[in-house]
C-alpha cells in the first residue's frame, strides 16, 4: 500500500481552503490516500518572521483579489468572515480529538465551508460543536480541553515546523515537500509519475 | 491587435528565469505578444517588507530545492551562479538601452541563460557586453551609463512597485495580475478563455 499524501494545512488559509476542495479527489484518481494534519501556521511565522498574507503590504489586495479568482476558477464559494484572518485553535483541536480519521475529515471540511463558503466566524467553541452535531458528534466542548488533545496539535504543529513545514497547504508525497495550492499540478504529476 | 502580455521579472529571480522559458511560447499560442519588463525587485522589497527567498529561514532550503525540480520539469537547465541573489543592474539597464525590442528580450535571454543555466556572474558589466557582443551589440559599456537609460530602469521600477507588482515573475493579462511561474496555468487559461 503505497503511502497516503500528507496535506498540512491551516483552517484559517483561504489556499488551504481551496486546496482541501481538491487534495482527495487528486490522490483518489492515483489511488491514494489523504492524511490531513491541520496546524497552527502562526508557529511557523514565528519562525519565518512572516505574517498572514492580507496583512502584508502589495501582498494583501493581490491575494485578496486572487482568493476570489482561484476560487471561481475551481467553481468553489469564496465567503470568507469578517474576522479572516483567525486563530483556529478549537477546529484545530476538534480535528485531534477525533483522532484525525473520517469523522475528523467530515468536520474540518464542514468548518472549511462554513468559514471560507459561509462566511461564518469559526473561532468560537460553539460554533465549532454545532457543527459537530450535524454529523451526530457529541462533547466537543469537553473533548477539545483535554490534555492529550491540546498536546496533540502542540506536537503535529512543534513537528511540522521542523520539518521545514511553514505554509498552508504544505503536501508531502514520498518525502517530497510541495508548498501551496498551485502547487497540485505537480504533486498531479508526481503521483503520476513517480517523480522525475 | 490584442494587448501584449506584461512579463516583469528580476534578472535575479530563478523564477523569474523559468517563467522567461515558457511565457513567449505561450503566449503565442493565444497569438499574443509579450512585452518584457526587467526591474528591480529589491524596490519592491522595500516596500513588502520581504528579502530574496533563499535568505529567509524555512523558505530558503525548500525554495533551492524547488527551483531544481521546477527547472527539471521543465527541461531547463539550472546552475545558479555562487554570487546568487545579486543584483542585476547593468542587465536590466542594458535592456532599456536597447529600447526593450526584439534585440534586448535576445539579450535577456542570454543574461538568464548565462547567469542560471552556466552559474556565471551577470553582475559586471564586462560580462552583460561581452554577451551582447556575441549578438552584434556593441557600445553597452557607454549606453548603459545614458541618463535616460537609468532614468527608464528607474521608472519602471517605481511604475511597477505603484502598480502592486511586488514579485518575479509577474504577469498582466488584459488587466489581470497573476504572480508567480506556478501562475502560467492560470495565464494560459486567461488567454485561452478571456477569463472566468
Amino acid at each position: 500500500m503505497a503511502k497516503p499524501v500528507d496535506f498540512y494545512f491551516d483552517f484559517s488559509s483561504p489556499y488551504g481552503y481551496l486546496a482541501s476542495t481538491q487534495i482527495d479527489a487528486l490522490a483518489a484518481k492515483h489511488k491514494r490516500e489523504v492524511a490531513w494534519h491541520p496546524f497552527l501556521l502562526g508557529a511557523a511565522f514565528k519562525v519565518t518572521g512572516q505574517k498572514p498574507l492580507v496583512e502584508q503590504p502589495l501582498w494583501g489586495p493581490y491575494h485578496s483579489h486572487d482568493f476570489v479568482r482561484s476560487a471561481r476558477m475551481l467553481g468553489v464559494p469564496f465567503n470568507p468572515p469578517p474576522n479572516f484572518p483567525f486563530f483556529a485553535l478549537a477546529a484545530s483541536r476538534a480535528f485531534y480529538w477525533l483522532g484525525g480519521d473520517e469523522r475528523a475529515r467530515r468536520l474540518a471540511k464542514a468548518v472549511f465551508h462554513a468559514a471560507f463558503g459561509e462566511a461564518r466566524d469559526v473561532t468560537p467553541v460553539s460554533v465549532v460543536a454545532e457543527l459537530a452535531r450535524v454529523q451526530g458528534i457529541e462533547g466537543l466542548e469537553q473533548g477539545i480541553e483535554q490534555a492529550d488533545t491540546k498536546a496533540t496539535l502542540r506536537d503535529v504543529t512543534d513537528r511540522a515546523v521542523k520539518d521545514g513545514i511553514f505554509g498552508s497547504p504544505f503536501f508531502i508525497v514520498d518525502g517530497e515537500p510541495f508548498w501551496g495550492h498551485d502547487r497540485l499540478a505537480q504533486v498531479d504529476r508526481w503521483l503520476a509519475t513517480g517523480g522525475w
